[in-house]
């Protein structure tokens, strides 16, 4: 199989992640964002949507959207919960990722971190972004108090909460009040087979 | 089973137009969002996150997320693909729904048609959420143009995408460019069993 993707990217680094606890290779194809490539003809050729990651299967299929390929990759395996209300809660943490999480976390990270400038140009969003992701955090923080993962064991909903939270710093959010969710991200880096974003 | 929901919803009305189309009765319970009521302790006990709508198993355990729920209710149906590659797809259109389409073509209604003054508090917001909008739509109007469906035959992401897509004009949208996209609206509408937003 091979993945459209960008190093930095928290929803990249979610299948390098899950593949490669999965033992599935992937072959890796680095797309330059910055430089306006998941815009242009061959890649929206793809993927319309215009978007990293991009799973192609081996007989030329396309898959796009994290979470959607994170479920691919996971079927039949135990990074899939095999119970089916259990399942549906990973899918339910999976779509607050994309929806109260990653729309302002994310965001705030790559206009934080990664785009020069980026603090002043979009001063006026970080308040609203800053409220929304912490209370995204808080959320996640209640929610493990009392459980040590998202959906039973460690599963793709854990994987794709990991892939931003644990680089929230880079946002300039500051984790040391939630203290349940410092823990969870420990124990998902000690799960085995981990990598870190840095690495292909 | 229990789904707290909010008539003019459409995250509420994707539950009740699967669970209808599929015979599985619902006990509907308002939920008063104006009035504050997703905020306040009784929900949040149930919900932490704050949003409807809310699925309440007969055995009191809770599933909030509109997708995931629509998910956990088509298991085992014909609303769910069967395939692994096309079950994947239909989740990747739902992901699609809540990161590229939902927070502008939902919440635009929300402010023009439901809020009194919204039109001007958010008028600085309307010209990002049209322009990405419409970028949604047309991504939907292309893959239509090949396809009957989102994910081979009417499934759980048609579902999904119809909800909000078919009211997006009280969101001040124009479909009339997206024809393929308007051929599909109506073969949703004409699905088995379908029942509109405004039914209970």
């Amino acid at each position: 199989m091979r993945l459209y993707h960008m190093q930095e990217s928290g929803n990249c680094y979610k299948v390098r992640l899950a593949a490669h606890q999965l033992g599935q290779p992937l072959d890796l194809v680095d797309i330059d964002f910055v430089g306006g490539e998941t815009r242009k003809a061959p890649f929206l050729a793809l993927n319309p949507n215009g978007r990293t990651p991009l799973l192609q299967l081996d007989d030329g299929r396309c898959l796009p959207e994290s979470n959607a390929i994170l479920f691919y990759l996971a079927e039949g395996t135990p990074l899939l919960p095999a119970d089916r209300y259990t399942r549906a809660q990973a899918l339910q943490w999976m779509f607050f990722e994309q929806y109260s999480h990653e729309p302002y976390i994310a965001v705030a990270r790559w206009w934080w971190s990664f785009t020069p400038g980026g603090r002043e140009t979009k001063k006026d969003r970080f308040p609203e972004w800053r409220e929304k992701g912490n209370a995204a955090l808080k959320v996640m923080d209640q929610h493990l108090a009392e459980h040590d993962f998202f959906a039973g064991r460690y599963s793709i909903a854990d994987i794709a909460l990991y892939a931003y939270t644990h680089v929230a710093h880079e946002g300039d959010f500051d984790l040391s009040p939630y203290r349940a969710l410092k823990s969870w991200l420990a124990r998902v880096a000690s799960e085995p087979r981990h990598i870190p974003i840095t690495e292909r």
